[in-house]
């Protein structure tokens, strides 16, 4: 039997309420220059530290061991979706990430401007980094000429420098296709195609992306460095089972930036806009406590110091989230887990595989003897080390929505 | 998706240098009559200790819970390979264990001289234990008659006391076929069949196997009671995807026992051969170093003396490795493993099922607060208890040989 469809058999209705509480990146890595301490085990934190004495504690694998996941697969596990079964194509985790509101079946692409010579071949693919204001001016001559191919609606936003997104919204179009991109310069921009040759629907997406070339080049041709553009990770938002569905959880996400509200949107959770700061993000969980049963909310800074590899900036940045934590407590939901996407330690300054620790705490999570939150006490906890997609599982449990599994 | 397929599109070359250093065996169990430490526990580890300071540490499952491996099976998952889907032959484990220089389709069979009564009824499923010395007589009568059958090689060694080998080596060969063995004295040596019965290629290794007791029989009829022979685990050596392949690194095997060389050399490894010691490995390391980018340094008597259940002399072992590896040292590889292929506990006097204690030192390995390498302290390791196949991964990882999966 299906591990899934054992869940969903075994799932039972409740009123209990579930806070997922992400800090972004949030594992690391003890070295010597710190003292051999991470900036969890640094930092001061009273109230993770009282949390600590009623959790059961853990690590979670992102994906796999050795695996380094971006914040797609990172969260689509944290949400209970196998990374490896529920991949969102590059393209679109870009749109997302520009807070594009992409809808089920929208193919989205990655893109950016390039240099070409006279006959077409590519002599820089960044077009001399331009300014992030040339990409938003070229970006909007592009969407006043290009509104519609067809009956396929085209949506283009600009991100920064070179870069910008392109979204195609219409019906039976699919990707994933190949890039519109040599990878090198000195060769002219490949035409694209269906990665599976069989799918009539790709066929559709691949024709658009050639209109879309057609229509969009002789626009920006006197533009050099800009004269060109490059267009990669064209894939289409995939159909992902609805998280309510699938938990028989009513879900709100409560994050500040573009990318994790597009990722919980996914899973079909509601984005509470509005709050921007952990603080406020926690007072709006109180304000919402009563209309949803899981609460998704990410807070970022622990990863973006953490690829700094600034140190300091992480630890006191776990500080300004313990401070705030009695807000969210107020209502303390019976279930709470506290853990990040993936690690990013201060000395990688980037993602990395080495798990992430997790704390959960509820009625009957037991007590691991723990008196802090950390990733070296957590590889010793109750909850030992294992897949994050099964995270939301144990919340189920402890919160008492799974039914026994045979007399 | 499949994971090896995601590990493999990650991958990314670099020039780090990983070395997997295999004390065979290693793990043990704490027991009252020994104070209650493991050899490794109970060992002078001055050098192990000093890499524990800063080195990730966890437990490795060499198959799955409960099921004790063979030198085979361990190594593969070593390597990295699914030990359940990339399984040897016994025949071609022997093989490679009597230093036969095995290739891909040569099909090999465990032999043994038994005796036969006039109607060719085993009587005697050993030969009375016959002494090595008349085993390798007898062998070289053999061979000395057999050399080919038709166009296809038979190669005959003996092994100790009343076993052989014997290898098929033509084109067009595959087993596994049953065995030619009644399993029990009282009846005759049953004819082998292709176990896949649709098999053309084991249909002819079968029809070999009949030639060759035609022809080898009437060579030793008066040779009683060593007048007849019975083969078992008759498999052809199996075609595993070559190491260097597989993970984009250039692999050599320093070893002193045949088996491992034979195993190293069935994923592709090259054998450095010569070096008899530990300290000769290492220096033999350290001489080849800038040839290759992974070692497979293989240590046997910690699995020797674990099979003797000699508690004393397996801690010693581990004592003289520790005393040699400042040589391996002198050119500290970027990642270090070090761990064993299964454990051989002093108190089993066998290979067991319990997980193997693994040490990862790398830059980016972090560090357990562990100030040994040790069974218990390993239980509480980053790393947790894994499967050993994915221990390859995760010193890939360490040696940055993983691309991000996903934006």
């Amino acid at each position: 039997m299906n591990l899934d469809t054992l869940y969903s058999e075994l799932t039972l209705k409740t009123k209990t309420k579930i806070v997922l509480l992400v800090l972004d990146g949030l594992g690391d890595l003890a070295t010597k220059e710190q003292g051999y301490l991470t900036p969890l085990e640094a930092a001061r934190t009273p109230n993770l530290d009282a949390l600590a004495g009623n959790a059961a504690q853990g690590r979670m694998l992102p994906v796999a061991p050795g695996i380094t996941p971006g914040s797609g697969p990172g969260h689509l596990a944290l949400f209970g979706y196998d990374p490896l079964e529920f991949q969102v194509g590059r393209g679109v985790i870009e749109a997302l990430g520009l807070g594009i509101d992409l809808k089920a079946g929208d193919v989205a692409a990655r893109a950016n401007f390039c240099t070409l010579d006279d006959k077409g071949i590519v002599t820089d693919r960044r077009a001399g980094r331009i300014d992030t204001k040339v990409c938003e001016e070229l970006c909007a001559v592009l969407s006043s000429k290009i509104r519609k191919l067809g009956t396929t609606e085209v949506i283009i936003k600009a991100g920064k420098g070179h870069r910008f997104v392109v979204v195609f919204r219409g019906s039976g179009l699919e990707g994933p296709l190949t890039d519109a991109d040599p990878h090198h310069e000195g060769a002219p921009i490949p035409t694209v195609a269906p990665v599976n040759k069989k799918s009539a629907k790709a066929g559709k997406a691949a024709q658009l992306i050639k209109d879309f070339y057609k229509a969009a080049l002789p626009l920006i041709a006197k533009r050099k460095p800009a004269n060109g553009f490059l267009m990669r990770g064209i894939a289409h938002q995939p159909d992902i089972p609805s998280f309510e569905e699938r938990y028989q959880l009513k879900p709100a996400c409560i994050a500040v930036y573009p990318m994790y509200k597009g990722l919980a949107q996914l899973v079909g959770m509601a984005k509470l806009e509005g709050p921007q700061t952990i603080a406020e993000q926690f007072e709006r969980y109180l304000t919402e406590y009563d209309h949803y049963d899981y609460f998704f909310i990410h807070y970022k800074y622990t990863d973006m110091y953490g690829e700094d590899g600034n140190f300091e900036a992480k630890k006191k940045a776990i500080e300004e989230l313990d401070v705030a934590l009695p807000i969210l407590l107020k209502k303390r939901p019976e279930v709470l887990a506290i853990t990040g996407d993936h690690s990013t330690p201060c000395p990688v300054k980037g993602h990395s595989w080495h798990p992430q620790p997790v704390l959960l705490t509820s009625p009957l999570s037991g007590w691991d003897k723990l008196q802090r939150f950390t990733e070296t006490g957590a590889n010793t906890g109750s909850l030992g080390i294992f897949e994050a997609k099964y995270l939301v599982r144990l919340m189920q449990a402890n919160a008492k929505m799974f039914d026994k599994f045979g007399a």
